[in-house]
């Protein structure tokens, strides 16, 4: 890394001079500017944030904590946030937690030593007071850990209710939904939303838990079909546990949609490729992202936030899994 | 954020009192010692690591630039690299460049001024000589940036190879190769592998552009067939290529495996979820992504690197596009 000093014996000029050029004040000769500009070039110096972060208690980074990349609903999420994040000079760090506490406690501890100016958290395994005592700008992400803090999720709860009624509008009888994570918000929400309209409906029902995970998901169908062969609707809590439960229908030899319908949730890409295409209810996982890069943004900025809660609406896709369609 | 001068006031010593606690250096008596401690826990007080990245030039930050976390391929990656740096204490900052050179160049910039301690590049819009100018441990991920830099890559050019073979071997005659991007080492690698076997076993070929990009495989294989209906044999550049292939071979009515094969490349996790599933050339991503970070930090902590160059051999995985097989 150069230093300052570099540049200094390069120019032929002292370390003040060159400290004078960088903070155009005080009296500096043309010729010796030009020197230290044409030193600074050539040495491909870079003038130093890490002493403006100690001074600002600043660093020009955010952190973006999420439970696992590998996850697609993910990455596009983590683009939007990191978009965002250069446009308005910020570099992004970003964390794996598992949902595992203590992973997520290192984090921290290692974040707030960086001096990090805020963190989105895509991830809810600690009490909000937690949250709170980091004593830095937060906006919850896909997930909600206060009012006073300001949050970005979907209407999860509404989009449950409505892929369930999709279920039903199509003739479904015996509906499975296969639930997401236990604890975690969106999967708590989405399953709130299917017991309203079962209930409601009176319809025969069961509720397994496959996580967000397709493997899982492959298994809890299996499960499900030896313990009720005449489930024709399910209700997947993600388009990756929709896959899951697809797959398995095909290896049991059961006919999508004609025999079972199946319905996921988020609307990643890759859904509309399988064959048939998964019908979903659609997030704007995109525009979620930024929108959170922008609110933490605006917080370290001491930018006024107008809105503390902003609840995306979720828009029902039909594909090919629960309507004969044309691709 | 609480400072040094909080925690004095609050256990009523004097920051030099603190700064001995925290230094672990000249006298300090016991109940100071214990007023100090307990004050730096009540208020939650991270000793300052910006100020000691200003002394020792180093940050405890790696960074993963990469083209796009969006694309399927490297979610994985990314969370082996984030994996290995939690092991060994590092934060990692990510970047998305889209292979643009601006972006790229604006994100080195960033990455130098916050005195990152290495990068880990997954992207080659510039000239090797660039990278080197950055003056900071580098690993070459998926990208061959040249012999000095530490590397590690599958055998694409293999993978290509046997990719080719295994259509031939299932009886195709005439084959298309949907190539990843101009340019980008491991496409044109896997190509230079295609046209290896193809002028060895003297059968027809086309090779068209389809990025690693579904929707984009999707509307060349439409032209593709419009051009060539006699097809049988198609080897995607990727497992998104393959799925995009795929859709549109849906829609053109062409029954896989028996009148088209298709196989694809990376064994990304869903593609073993499409039913058929996708017959692909397997990397082992998380395990170069792992490796790439340990090479990193080898090189920040001053340790001997013996092997520069690391190809991961890739494997061949038999799913329904190309065979009648048991799911």
């Amino acid at each position: 890394m150069t230093t300052m000093k570099d540049v200094a014996k390069h120019a032929g000029v002292s370390k003040a001079t060159v400290s004078r050029v960088l903070n155009k004040k005080g009296y500096v000769s043309k010729e010796a500017e030009a020197s230290v500009l044409k030193s600074i070039k050539e040495l491909n110096y870079q003038p130093n944030s890490v002493a403006r972060s100690l001074y600002h208690k600043t660093s020009g980074m955010i952190a973006l904590v999420l439970p696992d990349i590998s996850n697609p609903f993910f990455p596009e999420l983590a683009r939007a946030v990191e978009d965002v994040a250069l446009a308005y000079g910020y570099t992004v760090v970003f964390c794996n937690t598992d949902e595992e506490i203590e992973k997520e406690k290192r984090y921290f501890e290692a974040l707030q030593q960086k001096y990090v100016d805020g963190i989105i958290l895509s991830t809810s395994s600690q009490a909000p007071d937690e949250y709170h005592k980091l004593d830095l700008p937060l906006v919850a992400l896909d997930r909600f850990l206060g009012e006073n803090i300001p949050t970005v999720v979907s209407e999860n709860k509404r989009g449950g209710e409505l892929a369930t009624q999709h279920l039903l509008d199509n003739g479904c009888k015996n509906l499975a939904h296969l639930r997401g994570p236990e604890g975690v918000g969106p999967a708590e929400d989405r399953l709130e939303g299917f017991r309203k309209v079962v209930s409601k409906e009176k319809c025969s029902y069961t509720v397994r838990t496959a996580g967000f995970d397709m493997e899982r998901a492959k298994q809890e169908t299996y499960k499900l079909f030896q313990d009720k062969p005449d489930i024709d609707g399910i209700f997947a809590g993600s388009d990756i546990t929709a896959a899951g439960a697809l797959h398995a229908l095909s290896t049991l030899g059961k006919k999508v949609p004609e025999e079972v319908k199946v319905i996921g949730f988020d609307g990643i890409p890759l859904g509309q490729m399988f064959v048939p295409g998964i019908t979903t209810m659609e997030q704007s996982i995109y525009d979620m992202g930024a929108l959170a890069a922008r609110l933490l943004i605006k917080q370290i900025e001491k930018k006024p936030i107008e809105n503390y809660i902003h609840e995306f609406p979720v828009h029902l896709v039909v594909r090919g899994t629960t309507e004969e369609v044309m691709t």
